[in-house]
């Protein structure tokens, strides 16, 4: 059977992402190199997971604020590692004015050049540090737990949409804690909201852990990640959460005075989810006809597309199709009304079905003038054939359209749970490393020591440390498998995003 | 009796405004000239506006989008009256690596330069225009509804809090349509939500009309605007519509087969409201006591105040605190759950209550032993003096409160009402004028020709025209009090912010 999107997976994985993207009308490139355009759907989806992620955000005691998206240039001399991991990609403004030149050309004008150039934010740990150095005084300040949501530049030579983009759009939180175990409690909670985000709203699975030395955060001295399998069993970063110890509190001279009067440095967090969740989303659960959306983010759960020829059947369609709507609009999923939008364009029905399921619309609902006379409804499934229809009466429809809708939620998750359990595999030596990503790939956990940070084989095979788990680490010990070194951790290995 | 602020509003309205700004902890200057930190208190105002106006967006049939910030210098070259508008204030990003010098010093790596310099978005006329060029063919295209919201720069030599800085956030709205007639009744529409989301969220009265051609938005043919007027008489501009005719179309090439088959230039709209409206609010309602809120842009609408001394009676107290706000949050205003939040810091009891009426929130709720005892507990109003308190059954308390936040919405809106009816005057002729705006001030309606525009009593009297209202013009004709010549066209002039 023929297939909406083209290539396939298994034919071609980039473009067939590329394609689904299209397809789904979700984001496409922009005139400005290495930006995006994310166009309704794409940004119905991302309005979902953002309202989702902020109230899990503001549930754990978090405030929203909006820090300038420019930052002196001098800012980033304070914390040498942080310089150094964004120095090659820093987008910088030098000029506050434009002018013609003598061909009638705007160029910048040479007059309003800036003394002190401004960045455009690649992350803001400094601008939050300069504030909190202001705002902090004692440790009645403290914790001090700041969010916020906007755009963030790093210049990109090889852009993919959602994936890496030189402008993308996130959230980065920033805390300021009186003790080290506080802050590293913070950055393990906010580890935990990110992976109950991913698997509640997106149904995606993850291995959580550590990152190794050489993947930390700039200027990090903890980096927690969530790696989730896509389809192709690659890694996807998909959110981080880094304890920053004292290093940008000593770099913006953020101190308090504690329980005993004395002056102290406090110890911050930082931590962020973006866009490219998306991505991980797409590449997690669309299939080669489109798009999937977990009903949990889908902008429309229920589309109703009305059949009708003469214009006598329209009205008493449309009629019909209105009072649909209305009535499982006062029906929830998920705690929240249904989303139920009619597709009443002047398109061809087949066009309309085949959109809706590139587009990922978990329910269709087909209505006709039989169907009226008949007092029922034809109900399509996207994670069922694009051929299975299955007609109920009205009323059934749309009272089991909400554990319908929950079902497929879980389905999606117990899929992606599947996929990352049995594509993770222990490997014992260097040999079975090699085979293994040789072969079929996936994530596969081995002893691992610090010493092998450049060994060979990881560019060789393009695999990289993808974190040290959480779950599972023992204290036994064992040898490296790339150093020989005695070691007592393990690390997920993987193909990456 | 001693007030909070200081200076007051008749001593120094200008001070008195900032320190308003500094009281409720709203906001406050960033290390970056010209940007603001907006904080906790000031963006949970906003993130409460922002999604109000945003479902009013989308139930007028507008879904949102995300564009890049940054837009090719040449894109301002398609627009002559556009980037003559802009220039003087658009700022530049011309590199994209940042590099030590010699010194050790950060600065933008000459081998970085980009060929065409980017701009940080003033407005996006023009990057909707390149996109709408692509995605438009045909009418069945039409009308394209798209709103975003995001940050805009726009260089700032003189900048005050709210009022005009150098970045802002707000949303920008754009649409192109198959006919003239159809884009003005868009830019209408637009223009009516506007007025119904400060009437409604903001409790904020506005005179409507059309800007004077002096005073139009770069490049269209029309802008309508609300104009507000303050407590010192002074007007503020809060949200503006505009009709952009085929100018833009053009200037981007948004051409569409009619339904005759021959291509066409579509008609466009743009419409924007942002930060500024928090200006607005804060210079309408706030007191010598600090920040006047509308409950409805509260982030908490009712404070909790435990008082207690010992440990025994906070133990009491602190329960009975929690299940009062349980129950509170179970009732609602304004269709939505009530906002309610516990002060519970180690503070004296004074300090608190006063931080609650300098930040606005309408309602206080004290409860101590006592007043357990009694089952009772005691509010205070921020529209009623500080000293006075009342004390309630506590279910009589909180059956009321829904009622009282309602009821205090709509005061501060007839007040609004009523200072801008009382301060809104005809004047007949140019002495009249010079009288008005030496003495008290206000807006004052006056016949106008479009050959006053450069009168110099404008600039004597630092006044402009603001609008011409929607309501109240007539066909009779008389003479422009400044030209002398013959005009039906009346026009409401005011000091301005």
């Amino acid at each position: 059977m023929a297939h909406a999107i083209s290539p396939s997976r298994a034919e071609n994985y980039p473009e067939w992402y590329q394609a689904v993207i299209k397809a789904a009308d979700l984001a496409e490139h922009s005139p400005v190199r290495g930006t995006m355009v994310m166009k309704p759907w794409g940004f119905g989806v991302w309005e979902l997971m953002q309202k989702g992620l902020d109230g899990f955000i503001k549930e754990t005691g978090h405030d929203n604020v909006a820090m300038p998206t420019l930052l002196p240039l001098a800012f980033f001399e304070k914390e040498a590692e942080h310089v150094e991991g964004f120095a090659k990609e820093t987008m910088v403004m030098t000029h506050y004015r434009v002018k013609p030149d003598e061909n009638g050309k705007l160029i910048p004008d040479p007059g309003s050049e800036l003394e002190q150039p401004l960045v455009l934010r690649p992350t803001s740990e400094l601008m939050f540090g300069h504030m909190y150095a202001k705002w902090i005084q004692s440790y009645r300040d403290l914790p001090l737990l700041l969010n916020q949501w906007g755009s963030v530049f790093r210049w990109e030579m090889r852009t993919r949409l959602f994936l890496r983009t030189s402008e993308f759009i996130w959230q980065e939180g920033h805390t300021a804690h009186e003790t080290q175990a506080e802050a590293i409690a913070e950055t393990k909670l906010m580890y935990t909201v990110y992976n109950r985000f991913m698997r509640d709203y997106l149904a995606v699975a993850s291995i959580g852990g550590y990152k190794t030395p050489d993947e930390l955060f700039p200027g990090a001295l903890q980096t927690m990640t969530l790696e989730s399998m896509m389809q192709d069993k690659k890694a996807l970063q998909a959110a981080t959460s880094h304890f920053l110890g004292q290093n940008f509190a000593k770099a913006s001279d953020i101190t308090f005075s504690d329980r005993n009067g004395d002056q102290q440095h406090v110890w911050t967090t930082s931590w962020g989810a973006s866009t490219r969740m998306i991505g991980g989303l797409i590449m997690s659960h669309a299939d080669d006809d489109g798009l999937v959306l977990p009903p949990r983010v889908a902008p429309a759960q229920i589309i109703i597309l009305p059949i009708y020829k003469k214009d006598d059947e329209k009205i008493t369609v449309m009629a019909a199709v209105a009072a649909l709507q209305l009535e499982l609009k006062s029906h929830t999923a998920f705690g929240e009304p249904l989303r139920v939008k009619i597709d009443d364009r002047d398109v061809r029905g087949g066009e309309k079905t085949w959109q809706a399921i590139k587009k990922g619309v978990p329910i269709r609902l087909e209505i006709g003038p039989k169907d009226l006379q008949k007092g029922q409804i034809c109900l399509g499934r996207r994670d069922k054939s694009t051929k299975e229809k299955v007609f109920l009466a009205t009323a059934d429809a749309v009272s089991q359209i909400p554990a319908i809708l929950e079902s497929m939620q879980q389905s999606l998750l117990a899929v992606s749970d599947e996929r990352l359990k049995s594509n993770t595999q222990v490997v014992a030596n260097l040999d079975d490393f090699r085979a293994f990503f040789e072969k079929d790939s996936g994530f596969a956990l081995a002893y691992w020591h610090e010493a092998a940070i450049n060994h060979p084989i990881f560019a060789e095979l393009k695999v990289t440390p993808r974190c040290i788990p959480v779950a599972g680490q023992t204290n036994e010990s064992a040898q490296c498998i790339f150093s020989g070194e005695t070691t007592t951790t393990q690390v997920i290995f993987a193909k990456s995003y």
